[in-house]
C-alpha cells in the first residue's frame, strides 16, 4: 500500500500507511468518534461498532483507546512535521518556501480538519511518555518554519521583531483553520491557503 | 453584586453577574468540567459534586446539561462581542481601534482560556436554538471587526485586498490563544496582546 496514495481531490488519504485493512477502519473509526463525542465520551466498544467489529476485534490492533488516540496523533504530526520540512528544504527564497509552508500546512488543516481537530485538542489526553514525543514532534515543526523566518531576516528579505512570538502566530493561525474550516463554506482549502500565504508574508513585513 | 468585579491580576471574574452563588458555583464547575473531559463525557452529577451539591440542587438551577452549556457560550460571547464592539466605538485612527480590539480580544482568550476553550470547541454540542444564538452574536463580532478593517481601507490607512477574509484570519488568530496560552508559559496575555497587535497591523497593511 503507497502512502502517496491519493483521492479523486488530490488530498492525500492520510491513513494509507496503516495495515491491514482492520487496523485502518479502526483509526477512520476512531477519529470520526473522537471529534463527535470527544475522546473521554468515546468507549473502544462505540469505536469497534462504527468500524463494524466485535471489541474483541479492536483488541487485536489496539491494546487501549489511547494507543490510538497516540497513534492517531502520531500520525498526524509526522504529516505535519513533513509538510514544514519539505518546503523548509526547498529550494528558493525565505519568501518562496514561507508561502509553500503555509499554502500546504493551510491546505491540510483545511482538507482534513476532523483528524486535525482531534490531533490539536485531544493533547492532554496521551499519558506523559506519548506526549512527550509528540511535543517533541510540534518543537521541530516550530524549528523548521522558525528557521526560514529566521533565513528570510539573515537575508534581509523579512523584518521581524520577535521571530519566535511570530513563528508561533504563523502556526497557530495555520492550525485554527482547522477548528473553522466549513467543506461547504465559501472558500477551498487551496483559496485559504492562497490567502494565509499573502497575510503571513505581511506579518514578517516581507519586501515585495 | 457588580458585573465589573476584578481580581488582583485585572481580570474580569467572568460570572460575577451569574447570581445567586449557588448558580455561579455551577457554571464555574461546568467549565471547568467540561474542559477537562468535554461536554459529553461530563454527568449534571459530576458538575454538582464538583460545585459541592447535590444532583437535586443543581435541577434547581439548571434543567439540563445543555443549558449550561448554552449560559457559559451565551455569557462567553457576550463578552466577546462587547470587547470588540467597545474597541470599535472607541476614539482614534482606525489602526488606534484595531489595535484596542486586538488586545483586549488576546487578553480575554488568554487570561480565560479555560472558559473559552469550551465556549469555542463545544458549539456542536449546542441544540439548534441556542446554536442560532450563538452563532448571531459571532456574525456581529466579526461585523464589528470587519467595520474597523473598512473604515482604515476607506480612509487609505490600510490596504487590504479581502476584508472578509483578513477579518476571518484576525478574529482566527486571537480566539486560537485560548489552545496554545499557557500561563507557566514565557509571555503575559499582554505581552501576546501587545505582540498581536502589531502583527495584525501588519497584515492590514497599515501606513507607519
Amino acid at each position: 500500500m503507497s502512502t502517496a496514495e491519493e483521492t479523486a481531490g488530490g488530498e492525500m488519504q492520510p491513513w494509507a500507511e496503516v495495515t491491514p485493512d482492520a487496523a485502518r477502519r479502526l483509526l477512520v473509526a476512531a477519529v470520526e468518534a473522537f471529534a463527535e463525542r470527544g475522546y473521554h465520551a468515546t468507549t473502544t466498544r462505540d469505536i469497534a461498532g462504527r468500524a463494524g467489529m466485535s471489541p474483541a476485534a479492536l483488541y487485536i490492533h489496539y491494546k487501549t483507546k489511547e494507543e490510538l488516540l497516540h497513534r492517531i496523533s502520531r500520525i498526524g504530526h509526522d504529516k505535519a512535521l513533513d509538510i514544514v520540512r519539505s518546503a523548509a528544504q526547498g529550494g528558493g527564497s525565505a519568501a518562496e518556501r514561507l508561502t509553500d509552508a503555509v499554502r500546504s500546512f493551510v491546505r491540510w488543516h483545511a482538507g482534513q480538519h476532523t483528524t486535525a481537530r482531534v490531533v490539536q485538542y485531544e493533547l492532554e489526553a496521551l499519558g506523559p511518555e506519548a506526549r512527550a514525543e509528540i511535543v517533541a514532534l510540534r518543537r521541530q515543526t516550530d524549528a523548521a518554519v522558525r528557521g526560514i523566518i529566521a533565513d528570510g531576516v539573515a537575508a534581509g528579505d523579512f523584518d521581524v521583531p520577535d521571530v519566535p512570538g511570530t513563528t508561533l502566530a504563523v502556526l497557530s493561525l495555520c492550525i485554527d483553520v482547522a477548528r473553522w474550516f466549513n467543506v461547504d463554506g465559501p472558500r477551498t482549502p487551496d483559496e485559504v491557503g492562497a490567502l494565509y500565504a499573502d497575510l503571513v508574508l505581511r506579518m514578517v513585513g516581507a519586501k515585495e
